[in-house]
């Protein structure tokens, strides 16, 4: 079996979909495009992509099926592809959330060889009209290893992730909504918060918005049906607003009695430029699925899955103080 | 007595100030720095401009004073320079929160002849190095129109304001103040809150923190001392953190209760795309302080103070549906 795969089916050509079908192209594997709306799908072939008429039609001969759909068309999706999927091919998604996929593959191709995936490269726009081929450098990408997780597919796929420019990280699904949870579902709702309030007090405040209140509601500019598909059903972005509201309702109390925000205003700052001067160092990895996951969860990726005659070799890089 | 200014004296050289004493320079007027900083004002004096060794002998002539020191440093500053201010001295500043600095002037110099400004400019960025003669194109710039001010006097300086590209905006202390809070304290506080909570799970957030946490927690890249300034000692962030929590913990409740963000979304997109499509028709305004506060208020600005024979001709931006 080649490590690389012979034909890639990308299904939904949105900002997501529509760059993987651009990227994967790229790197020179044959790869075929399909969305259900039909003026997207145009859109894509009238830029010379390959595009199915059928989602089936789409299926044949892929050894790799990407779901990039919404994450609510994904179950429907799913439903109708079973049949069509090859026993062999290797399936993935693009989904922020990674539990509910999970759920959803169990439930419908419960034999599929799957492993989840969200590339953390979206913007607020979205459409084919919005796609880009680089869009995924430098990008992490998390790749789910569950208990049942073939690793060696997983490995393909962290190959090709690669190709790609991105920074695939190998957690779980539940590790991964979790951490979603706090640096994407809590600075969404933060920002459509802000949003509104901010341009509560009349025309006077709206003429005066400026810089700090554009970067902080910047992404209330997503649809916001997709921000619901990021935010919704995952648990732990209640945890990460409690602790928000907390630290938010203690700086209330602080003005209030006219004293600073001075104090959490420090501690944003460390925290934030702690996180912009962080290190990295290389690493050689076992390809082990324990291995992967502590490097995952201690902030490292992997960044080249290379072969030769003795077998894999894994790269990464990993954080040092 | 001439529209302009013989002679502009910039009291403290960092970002704002810095950025001044190069725009005004721009003009063709005669400007002059000052800095306590030996270093900021050895920095400005390298670059070209003329630096004066104290604020007394910055000054000398001036009949135009801006205190573009940090908000705390102003009382000090203004007890300092009170026996040398020139009878026809104009003094402004370029403080965030306008009622402590009114509050000072009526103090240390009650008799200058002010007009409280806030340049809407800044950036994360502060000191001489950053500063930038382009970085008031097209900002708003709040200066304050009290029972007491001279309205020729704030003509002469929203007339230099303009001549910076600027858009002068005509309002009171307490007025500016409130939107403040709402659009610059409030983006400052989530962002802090923000920085603070994404990063508290663990390496593997670190790791996936991408493009909508860094641009929401962009402003806590700030000086926390300077946050503290914009955020303290003003009430109205008071109630606008009140809104904020109320937003948040209702979707909070949802999540909790398993039902969705979307309607918060919605609102926020909206309020967010709104703010972006608003249309602006020129007007002609009566150099009158209510009507110009009403224009304010309305959300409109200033964009030329034109003279003849006939007296002041005021020309404006205001908000259409």
């Amino acid at each position: 079996m080649s490590a690389s795969f012979a034909r890639v089916a990308v299904l939904g050509l949105g900002l997501i979909g529509g760059s993987m079908l651009r990227a994967i192209r790229q790197t020179g594997l044959d790869v075929v495009g399909y969305d259900i709306d039909e003026a997207t799908a145009a859109a894509a072939s009238a830029s010379g992509f390959p595009v199915a008429p059928t989602d089936e039609a789409a299926l044949h001969g892929a050894d790799l099926v990407v779901l990039a759909m919404p994450l609510p068309q994904v179950p429907d999706a799913l439903r109708s592809l079973a049949p069509h999927l090859a026993r062999n091919a290797v399936l993935t998604d693009v989904g922020t959330l990674k539990a509910p996929v999970l759920a959803a593959v169990s439930e419908f191709t419960p034999k599929a060889r799957f492993v989840g995936g969200h590339p953390l490269a979206g913007t607020e726009e979205s459409g084919w009209g919005t796609t880009d081929p680089l869009l995924f450098r430098d990008a992490p990408w998390t790749l789910t290893l569950e208990d049942d997780t073939d690793l060696e597919q997983w490995l393909r796929l962290a190959g090709l992730v690669c190709d790609l420019g991105a920074k695939p990280v190998p957690t779980t699904a539940a590790e991964q909504d979790t951490a979603v949870a706090r640096v994407i579902g809590l600075p969404h709702v933060l920002a459509e918060a802000l949003a509104l309030t901010g341009l509560d007090g009349g025309p006077l405040g709206l003429s005066l918005a400026a810089g700090s209140y554009m970067s902080g509601s910047r992404v209330a500019r997503t649809r916001p049906d997709l921000v619901a598909t990021w935010c919704d059903d995952n648990p732990p972005l209640v945890d990460a607003l409690d602790e928000v509201i907390a630290r938010l309702s203690a700086a209330r109390d602080e003005l209030a009695a006219q004293r600073s925000v001075y104090d959490l205003a420090m501690a944003g700052y460390s925290a934030r430029m702690n996180w912009e001067h962080r290190h990295f160092a290389p690493v050689e990895l076992a390809a082990d699925r324990e291995a992967l996951l502590a490097h995952g969860r201690g902030g490292g990726w992997v960044t080249a899955v290379l072969r030769d005659e003795d077998g894999v070799r894994l790269l990464g890089m990993r954080p040092i103080e």
